[in-house]
């Protein structure tokens, strides 16, 4: 049922992504101007994620009527495979984000969703059936529902599960999501709706990411005042500067509880660029986001998923990516990391945290 | 998860419908060419049904993307509505069985479905969607699933729960069913699907029944050995013959354990007659069974759903509504009969029943 009220109003908040989960959720990818060659290979790649996180935590996926034989026949038998229609599959911007209170009740918040920008830069239109995500994993799950009055996307948002929250100016504040809206209004909002006391605004995100700058893959966290972030020693590297900024916040800031934040830094990879065939196997559709040879993809290693006792992390046939996983097996020592070949997500614009959404036990 | 298996053989049973319930799934009415005037007064028959329903045990409805919204909001905030796609609405045939085992444990059987006959006298064209509800109900609910290789619509069925089946030779040995089988092959199978041992062979069903005389239009088990049978006075109704002749085997026939049979009859209303304003209301399409003005409704109170606690019964604005629910009002002393007009969901070629299917505790 729909409630007219707040999380915070009400006790509830949103988890850690590293506190228990229920599952997780995702969706089927399918559009071909987002995915090359009939999105295929993208739909090989999400159910080498879907599996890999079904080894830890139960996983729905979201498919469209059309594509169900399909997808169930391609997903392992554990992982659950339920009708869901969609514009496109990153579960993470449009669908819900979920909330707790203290006597382990679970609701969710369901947030007006823009395709990042809507018809001002927005990747694709229309975005109607992705709107409705957040409200029909509510019906599936008999989950009570916000509903809340602004644009927001799940890759734009991290919290530590006390109180703080980490976002970047770069999305939050473009005015191609809440034009009507101050700084503090939207602090207002989102410290309602995701049960916070602070926020702390980041800059920018990586480099040419399409999302305005999503901070899920650039900076996260590992555990409450500990924080991965995405970092180049290169500096000729426009990322170079955007990493420096971000981590200059970081180091003088504190979290809503009064600690100073401790920073790890996550190599990227080398920049990853659209290949001529890649670019030949997209569709080109008036109004969606062009995929053109050389353009640089937003890869980073921060896009990663954490699920109940492991992390599902991005590959992209770097030597940095045993680097990458190396620092994760570091930092959560108690979660086993897997790595999966990601280019294919890469390609359609984000990676495995993009795709996934966490739903706390 | 699909078991190369069958229930008898796991120790697996559908129990009767009078036994617990965890809920009751139904499908969202949409063509046009079942439905008249758009589907619009049978959406709201449905919503009665599912909203009665609903106060006895929890209700899922199974809605089309494009009617998702719409049906959200004229359903009760208490009935729980998923995304299904489907070719028409009648989740007791297309649905699946459930079945049970003596530890609690539920699974499912997914039958062949071709919308009673196929292309040979089937009611549309095509029934790919319905044939995969079942699986996608699996989907949802998590139920390991049988799937049976024979043609059968949960309508043509009903069982006591302790081995005896009841159906119809009109539907059951149909040749646009199972044509390559003989009657004892298809005694075989649905002992062993629906985990029986005796199976009672009634002739006829109701007169002008589009479905070829299924058993839950004209005949159900109250409890073990106590059935509603569909009775007129009236010999000059062809309907005389046919529930004369069904009482006759009722009253020489045992059940599963040995045991006589008690039947009591349920009165029929006046023939009810497709009007010339209802018939206009129907889009009409090549391949759909024709509703013309003038043709005789298949209107039975035998069609109506036995939920936890309640009657979910069809009136007719005949005078015998108060009569026939004053009859199962004694035969189940220990439930609420409740009265749905129903005439919108007789027009479409069934009754509350077929809109139905209850899922066991």
């Amino acid at each position: 049922m729909k409630i007219d009220s707040t999380p915070k109003k009400d006790g509830f908040r949103m988890p850690g992504e590293f506190e228990r989960h229920a599952g997780c959720w995702m969706l089927w990818p399918i559009r071909p101007d987002t995915w090359r060659l009939g999105a295929k290979p993208a739909q090989k790649a999400f159910s080498e994620v879907a599996s890999a996180i079904s080894r830890f935590e139960p996983v729905t996926v979201g498919v469209c009527a059309e594509q169900f034989q399909n997808a169930r026949n391609m997903l392992p038998p554990q992982v659950r495979v339920v009708e869901l229609s969609y514009n496109d599959s990153w579960m993470r911007d449009c669908g819900p984000t979920f909330v707790i209170d203290g006597n382990g009740r679970i609701r969710l918040v369901d947030w007006e969703f823009n395709a990042w920008g809507g018809l001002d830069g927005g990747l694709y239109f229309p975005w109607d059936l992705d709107n409705l995500i957040a409200m029909k994993v509510a019906e599936i799950t008999r989950t009570d529902r916000y509903k809340a009055p602004i644009v927001l996307e799940g890759g734009s948002i991290h919290t530590d599960g006390q109180g703080t929250l980490i976002t970047t100016e770069e999305c939050l504040l473009n005015p191609n999501r809440n034009p009507g809206l101050s700084r503090e209004e939207l602090e207002d909002y989102l410290k309602a709706y995701i049960g916070l006391e602070k926020i702390i605004w980041l800059k920018r995100g990586i480099y040419n990411d399409e999302t305005n700058g999503h901070v899920d893959n650039i900076c996260c966290f590992i555990k409450p005042s500990v924080l991965a972030l995405a970092w180049t020693d290169d500096p000729k590297d426009p990322q170079y500067e955007i990493s420096a900024e971000n981590l200059e916040i970081l180091q003088t800031e504190k979290d809503a509880r009064g600690r100073t934040l401790e920073v790890h830094k996550l190599p990227l990879p080398a920049p990853v660029l659209i290949s001529e065939e890649e670019s030949r196997g997209v569709d080109i559709i008036e109004g969606t986001l062009p995929r053109n040879p050389g353009d640089r993809l937003a890869a980073s290693y921060v896009n990663f998923y954490i699920a109940n006792g492991g992390i599902v992390m991005p590959f992209f046939g770097d030597p940095k990516d045993i680097q990458a996983k190396t620092v994760l097996e570091e930092l959560f020592p108690d979660r086993e990391v897997v790595g999966i070949s990601a280019r294919e997500i890469l390609l359609g614009g984000g990676n495995i945290h993009c795709i996934t959404q966490q739903q706390p036990a």
